[in-house]
Parts: structure tokens; C-alpha cells; sequence
């Protein structure tokens, strides 16, 4: 099972990676490998200051573990000293242009080798305009929307309700899907669903980045993308279990914090003009909606 | 009691802002009030972009709670339910110059209105240089013994201890003083103390402050002070007790993140060239060092 699962999970970064360059056009990703003492491999990928992607990190893990802590399996004592192993990639887009959204993708696999092994699936992806364009916020949701068939609408939700910054009383942006604790139909039907939300993450984020990677844009709005990636950090740092997780266990702190955004603005108070992009974001896309309900001609 | 402590935090806010405006030498805080409906009050000022001073926060707040809850008082019992007051004035100064250090300071008292009052004080300052030097940080560390007396040792080695970074393993600046549940010698006793280290405060900053705001610098440097500002984000969102407090209590959230840095870099995997001014912050000044021990003449 790992192998089939760090093969794709190698493949797909390689691919990404390839895709971001691409897009980009100036820029290369860094490889570093880091092989601990017991297994595994740590593969971050980094590229920095490039013509439109300001920073992306697109990070491969998988970890070996000789014994599972008892704290981890609360909810399952048997699993208590097995042996365990850890996948995921994880991938997050900064671009230069406030026109092209922030982007996040994950996805974990877990393996406790138990007698009868214990397993599971987990990640997701989510999509956080500046100046959120309802068409392109439309397209993503539809792709996201074919990667996980009838589990959209679960998925949808789970990402609404991860992606939620309580202190702020908003979404992080728009959300996708966040799905965890994934086994349904056993090892082969888990797996071809997490390589379908995966392989669909390209196809969901590219268009949207061609499409406005060009758009001319004001010190105005660079400066409002850079106070809004505020949210960003303030999500990460202070809610994002990976990230807590990642900082408590003593993981490599420049891999958990690679998320964060290159350049961020704290203003104090800032109070977005009435009817202005910059109120219709936190007004209307920062609420959970329906993106995939039939349009109201009328509306926006 | 509480009327001694809130007239002394006001006219120390009032005095400190005066200050601070005349060291910037352009801008000018902003004042507001807000007034809870059950008492107290909170008075947040806020200067930002001005010559020298890129933002400062020193807040004010007096709030006023009718029974205590049971979660807040574990180690008294007795305590819960009885009404109780909060007092708090709260700094952070970011420079512009690289070459003045970034500093917060903090002093509170609580009280609760049982039979037998039970009340207490704490606070302190630390300093967080991004380009320290040796004699100003001895400087700031005799004016804080000059304050703190014979507790000093104590007091600098908790402020040590709380503001640190585990997973940077490194303190988040050169330290000072803190103390919390100080109650030691009785109301006057304890109040007067705590008036000794608030007086103390401008006296210990503005010399740094107005020695360095000058000082020219380059782009290289401007670089780093934005770089290191996120160590201080990181703090503040991840490990600060009174900002974690802040944001699950709802507070108001500009009020709690009014100390995050104006602006900040955060760059993968930074390696500081050996040898150069941005090593010797990590590798000297960021672990706890007897700051007033006698000086070793053949230099650092």
C-alpha cells in the first residue's frame, strides 16, 4: 500500500512542480531531500520570486515510525506501539498578482501496521481570491465538484467549516474540498478517489492562473492582497492543526512554516470601502455559498 | 484600588504616546474610545507610518465582569462568581529603522470583589533588536534593574523564559523583565512596584530609540528587520498566552492583533552568512546572557 501511495504522491509533486514552471516561466523549484535515520524521505520543493508565483512550496513527507504513541490512537488502544508510516504532499501558491487567487492542496495517507493494518485518507483543496471573479470561482467548484462525484456537497462543506477563521467570522476564501479519515470501499476505492481529487488540482487551479496572471493591477489592490494574506498567517499560525501539529512535534520548522506568505501587511483597523471588490469579498464570497446552484440572472 | 490603577495606566498611556509622537517627530496616535455596556473601559491608540515610527499600539482597557467563571479561578474556588475587574495598558512600538529595536511592554492588575478582596499585578517589557549593540542592550537591562531592585534576576529570567521561541529554539529578542501574580507586600507594596517598572520604561526606550533613529541603512538590512518581524508574528499568533486569551475570548480582534508587525517577510529556509551581523543575533544575542555581568575587555 505505501508505495503505491508515495509513488503517486513523488509523481504528482514532480508533475506540479513542472506545471507551476511553467506557468511561471522565469523561475525553477529547489530540491532538497532529507532522509531520516529510520525510513522515509523528506522532499520539500520551494520557488521563490518568480514572474507571477511570489512563493510556492510543494512538499513531499513520508515518515516511518517504529512505535505509535497511545495518544495518537485514543479512539483505537489496539493500534497502541505498531508500527506506522505517514505520506502526504502538501502544496501552497502565493502568486504576485492579486488577481490570481492563493491556492492550498493536500493529501495524507496513514498506515498503522497492525495485525489487520489500520489505515486512512485525508486532504483537499481550497482557493483564496483577493478579487474573487464569480466565474472562475464557479469553474473551480464545478472541477472540484467531477473529481468527487456525489461527495461534493460533504466535501464542500468539510472544506466551509475547516477553513473558518472564528476570531475574523470569515472563510478563508472560498473553499473546494477537505475530506479525513478516508477508507470507504476499502484500499483500492480510497485510493483511486484521493488520486482523483489530486489528479484534478491542475486542472481546478491552472485556467484560473492564466487567466489573470496578466491582469494589469493598482499599488491599491497589491496592497489589499497583502493585507488580506494577514488572514493567511493568522489562519495557519493559530488554527491549522497540520501546522500546530507540525510546530509542537518538532517537525522541521522551515517545512511547516513554508506555507506562509512572502510579504504580508497588518493595517490596523481597516475598513473596506461600501461596494468596493474589497467589501464584496469579506461581504459575500467569505460566507458559505452554493457555487454550483442554477445563476440568478439578476444578481452580481 | 481599582481607581488608583486605572488613573495610573491612563496617565502612563497618555505620557508614553506623548513621547512616542515627539520621537517620531510627524505622526500622531489615534485615539478611540469604547465603552462596554456593563463598566469599564477601553481605549485603544494606534500610530502608524509616521517618519521614525512605522506602527505603535498602546492600548488601554478597564473591563468589568459580574461573576467570575468557575474555569478562571482553579487554584480559588471560593473565588468564583463573585464580580471582578481587569485593568490592562499594553505596547508595541515597530520602527522603521532596522537599527532600533521593536519593544513591547505591559502591565495589568485583577481583581476579584470577594469578601476578602483577592487581587494582583503583572507586566514587564522586552527589547527585540533586529542589529543589537552590546551597550545599549546593557543600557536597557540597567535601567530595568534600576526599576525592579533586588527582583531583577527573577524578573529577567522569566521574561527569558516566556518570550522563547521553541521551535526556532531561540528567545524572541534580549529580554527584560516580566513578573505576573505579584501581590507581595500588599496593595501599595505591589503597586508601587509595578509603577517603578511602567515609569521605567521610557526611560530604558527612548535613549535607543532616539541614538539609532538616525542611523542609515540598507536595503540588505531593511530586508532582514522585515524577515526577523516574522519570528515576531509568529510569537504573537502561536505562543503569546494574552493574544491566544484575546482571540477565544472575542475580544476585539484589532485590538488583540494590534501588536502584529506592519510588515513581514517570510523567506524559506534564511541562512545567515557566518560571521556576518545577522548570525550574531541568533547565534549570541537571542540565547539568555547575564547582560550585566562584568565586561570581558577583550571584546565580543
Amino acid at each position: 500500500m505505501i508505495e503505491a501511495v508515495t509513488d503517486y504522491f513523488l509523481q504528482l509533486q514532480s508533475a506540479i512542480c513542472k506545471a507551476l514552471e511553467h506557468a511561471d516561466g522565469a523561475a525553477a523549484f529547489s530540491i532538497e531531500q532529507i532522509k531520516p535515520p529510520n525510513g522515509g524521505l523528506s522532499q520539500p520543493r520551494v520557488l521563490a520570486d518568480g514572474r507571477h508565483i511570489e512563493k510556492a512550496a510543494v512538499q513531499y513527507s513520508h515518515s516511518v515510525g517504529a512505535a505509535l504513541p497511545p495518544a495518537a490512537t485514543a479512539r483505537n488502544p489496539h493500534l497502541a506501539g505498531h508500527a506506522f508510516q505517514a505520506a502526504a504532499i502538501s502544496l501552497i501558491v502565493h502568486p504576485q498578482n492579486p488577481h490570481v487567487p492563493t491556492t492550498h492542496m493536500n493529501l495524507r495517507f496513514f498506515l498503522v501496521e497492525a495485525d489487520e493494518p489500520h489505515w486512512y485518507f485525508g486532504g483537499g483543496y481550497d482557493l483564496t481570491p483577493f478579487y474573487p471573479v464569480r466565474e472562475d470561482v464557479v469553474a473551480w467548484h464545478t472541477t472540484a465538484k467531477a473529481a468527487a462525484g456525489e461527495d461534493y456537497d460533504a466535501l464542500k462543506r468539510a472544506c466551509d467549516e475547516y477553513f473558518f477563521l472564528p476570531h475574523r467570522n470569515e472563510c478563508r476564501g472560498v473553499g473546494g474540498l477537505f475530506f479525513d479519515d478516508w477508507s470507504r470501499g476499502g484500499f483500492a476505492e480510497s485510493f483511486a478517489f484521493t488520486r482523483r481529487i489530486g489528479d484534478s488540482f491542475l486542472e481546478a487551479y491552472l485556467p484560473l492562473f492564466e487567466t489573470r496572471k496578466h491582469q494589469p493591477f493598482s499599488d491599491h489592490e497589491r496592497d489589499f492582497q497583502l493585507y488580506r494574506r494577514g488572514r493567511y498567517a493568522e489562519f495557519n499560525l493559530v488554527l491549522d492543526r497540520g501546522t500546530q501539529y507540525g510546530l509542537q512535534s518538532g517537525r522541521r520548522v522551515e517545512s511547516v512554516l513554508a506555507s506562509l506568505p512572502p510579504l504580508v501587511k497588518w493595517v490596523y483597523n481597516f475598513q473596506a470601502q461600501r461596494g468596493s471588490p474589497e467589501a464584496d469579498l469579506t461581504d459575500y464570497y467569505l460566507s458559505p455559498q452554493d457555487w454550483l446552484a442554477p445563476v440568478d440572472k439578476s444578481g452580481d
